[in-house]
């Protein structure tokens, strides 16, 4: 891209330049929140947020877990930024890691803490091993856990909203895959999902994995076997429960009948190895209708595109009130 | 060993025999919960508690605190120890450090939350440096801190109870006297108070402090010095608003009235250099004919006292239908 | 109660009494080191330890991995304990949790923090999910892990001794076969290892499993499953390169070669589900004439046997110089 | 500024722009790192630091402290980053929190660990209370407790590089005069120091809060008093050990006599209201010639500003063959 595009890209500008528009939701979701907050810039910077770590038993897993937490203080810097007080229970945004993390990458490569405080939001951060937030075939029922188990568990611990106004759900990489799983999993939940250079075209993801391992890449090899573990047979992955274009078309079957549909955000960077695969995925919403807003901007698979883009998927955000 | 060795080895039977009777509570006190739980057998060891580190900010001390939560969860575990899930919100011990602690003291130093879980209590460990857990003189406002700001910022973190019947202090060495202070404060928000080993004689600890720093200790002319930062003038210790004895008969004087008053208990080690002061307390609650369970057994003013008696003020806590 | 019965209360001397005579190490094993450390006297209860939690990445599990630690401070206290300040680099205890639990288990259901201070001990607490301690079948290689990688990252961050002297393993349950497992492929890099409440016959372990399942109770058949996934061919289990009664073998082996074998305990509660398999391991240690020191008493498989034998177990690690 | 310099600032350009030349060493400390890490590109977000929390005793304040650390750890990303393995013992970075911040401000504000990552450096985050890094009148030796005691102790717990030119201090706001305060009271010890937003006119400051007492602000009068608390007499200002521009002057002495003198780098936002402040200390450098690198910028006194300009503090440290 161009110097000039570039320099402009810095302005995060090119967000809106690159925007592909969908839907009235669509526009909606780059338009509805104008970058900067400008309505809570009082607060900017002085954070009144708790930061937790958990330490707690899944029944589920039959094993001890993690998960960090971030929770709005009830503090005059607050209300200063927000007219009021921390809504509560808090609206909440469970945000999930990609493969080789855990519970602790969001907050540990990014200042979630700090973004999340700009729109007053609590985010619960859990981990799932490599487990692709799936039922494993051969190991643990990981999508039970972070679908039934965790918010039964974060909810008897705070005071979150269980309404569906005010439960997003987002995530990098296998966790932008996890986050759409979980939305469109109990559509009745969730008011939107976002995922960030995710892994939206299992397929041909598994097919490449599957090629570079026949190629003799020993890496591609174990991976390949691991895939195995976790989704079973990979030559029927169409049959899988968790597979994400049947549960796309799902979705739009629900819009059909007038039933809600989270909505969902997909961005990718230009470089990320995965750029293709969001593309596809982009073009089989766009087919199905969905409510999707997509964007891209430069970037590869990595946190100095997350620490960015996560902003905007706050932003994005379609919260009632906040 | 004899079957009746090892009882007396599970009974831990030997603080009951040195057990002073005071009042009708007192030996309530003892006798309300038969040592063991036997009720909760089945559960024992078997924890199913989350642990909790919380990092916020006080808007009283202005500055960043650290506390750390233990919770109850809803597991099956729980369920047939108590014939039920927790009781939500949670019964909740706020529990206090000594003065060189803060607070991971009683998390590192005892197993705290296996013990909660006999009784399926919420604990909150808060950090109030060398305080004395009042309102320093030449200093912060711990007092405040702890006494309205930490209840109100726990209770909106978590799903603890706000009903006297559910709320209980207590603390070791300098958090004994910050436990009785606690509730003295607020007699209508509490049902029990304990102190382990606590600093209940605040003149004659004073007095020590200034003999030995008379006798040139230079350790005791620094304390001397920081209880004067902490307390202000050490000569008049009787005007201090949070003066102990003071408190106690104004208990006395709401017990005439029949207001609400805490159900107090003390222990401390025969080998503790506390171990007068205690005494002294005891004989002054006496006299003033508070509500106080007092016991005593061998140990020093250490974590392996506090560690077998916390079990037993847990034991002790007057807890409704638990 | 009379003198000789605090005496004996205050003595723990209950293990004393039901300790098994094996061999001379044995008979060293209970001698060596009196109960109440009374060297260290002064020090008890006055801990100066450092407590950590640590966030890292595991190439070898391609994930994010936890582990609690524990390390001394030279302090005051310590010197007048020690006569010294603590040795260093450290010697370590590395310290295995159990089936359900994680790295932070030890430290939240025990005072393993003022225990290890009883000997100016290192710990290191890991975390290998249900991995039992080896490289599973269908899923992560937890073996190497736990004995390659561990080993090597903890001692880039801290500083630890990496003499076989100073190098101890213990674990509770899955983690006491996990700790025989550590120091029997690796004999010349520990001095000893010690299992509480161990999973010490596997193949009497995995037979009750599928007797179990076989009679349909379900969650037998779930971990019959799971320990597939993990050990591989159930009928074979013989075979298994972590199979510890070939391992045992190995070290008798060692042993007539003149070569170095780590020292060895066990302990288990007479009433724990476990009690039976740890008195099958102790026939066979006995027929190898390795160097095994068993001890038992009252107790079942919970914390409460835990809390109070990894005392135990840490008084009777054969520190040199401590 | 006109939107085009904005633009330009967007671009991390401006810094350059509106970069002061005041030595040889200013113009290397802007030119010597070409922004980016060109270097290290091929590592960039993909993380492999170590996140640690400590809890610890510190024999000096008397009480149970916190830190948080980051550690490089040895992994292939790291190597083909750098080429090679982490430099051990580490270049450590000891930064510092503002007035109302603990240790854990800089790692859940900013993202700290991707940034020294990018130069392989541990980083050591200690809590001061609000303190001013300096031995209180009335109240703890904070000034002894980070100058002599944290060293020694994170070093006894880490193997962190004890050599000059391995160690740097940096701090924000009140940790920015800290890390001033850090590198002038040792200079033998550290390489370079770095304020951000720093307090470099305390007596400004000082004289600033006293008219806002003066005309009534309750909130100002609550300050000065805190402040004697911690300074003593506020009149005497210039007479305090830790005075700035007294150490200051003391380095330019330094220099004349050709010993070593730490680099220092100061940067603030153009909106901040410490802006003053740091014209005033820029230009007392100017006049003493010390090695000062000064640069600002649009922002505020906020952790937007600090987390972007932290990355430009750790790219100008003049660390060795990193």
């Amino acid at each position: 891209m161009s110097d000039w595009l570039w320099i402009l890209f810095q302005l995060k500008g090119t967000e809106r330049l690159t925007n592909f528009v969908l839907t009235p939701r669509d526009r909606g979701g780059g338009g509805k929140k104008p970058w900067g907050f400008s309505g809570i810039r009082l607060a900017r910077g002085k954070y009144t947020m708790a930061f937790l770590t958990v330490q707690f038993t899944s029944e589920i897993l039959k094993v001890g877990c993690s998960l960090n937490a971030i929770l709005p203080q009830n503090t005059a810097n607050f209300r200063a930024a927000y007219g009021g007080p921390p809504r509560r229970p808090f609206p909440v945004l469970w945000l999930f890691h990609g493969l080789s993390d855990d519970h602790s990458a969001w907050s540990r490569q990014t200042s979630i803490e700090r973004y999340a405080y700009e729109r007053g939001l609590a985010v619960i951060m859990p981990a799932v091993n490599r487990s692709f937030y799936t039922n494993m075939v051969a190991g643990a029922p990981y999508g039970e856990f972070i679908r039934q188990e965790l918010p039964m568990i974060a909810r008897s611990f705070f005071q979150l909203s269980e309404a569906r106004a005010d439960n997003f759900v987002a995530g990098l990489s296998m966790g932008g895959l996890g986050a759409f799983l979980q939305a469109m999993s109990a559509p009745e939940s969730y008011a939107a999902a976002a995922s960030l250079s995710g892994v939206l075209d299992p397929k041909e993801r598994i097919a490449r994995v599957r090629r570079e391992a026949a190629e003799g890449d020993p890496a591609a090899e174990i991976f390949e076997q691991e895939l195995g573990y976790i989704l079973g047979d990979l030559d029927a992955i169409e049959n899988h429960p968790d597979y994400l274009p049947t549960l796309a078309g799902r979705m739009a079957l629900r819009q059909k009948q007038g039933l809600h549909v989270p909505e969902f955000y997909a961005c990718c960077g230009t470089e990320d190895f995965l750029y293709e695969d969001n593309l596809v995925f982009r073009r089989q919403a766009l087919e199905l209708g969905l409510p999707l807003t997509y964007e891209e901007g430069p970037g590869g698979h990595d946190w100095v595109f997350w620490d960015r883009w996560i902003q905007r998927v706050i932003a994005w955000l379609p919260l009632k009130n906040s």
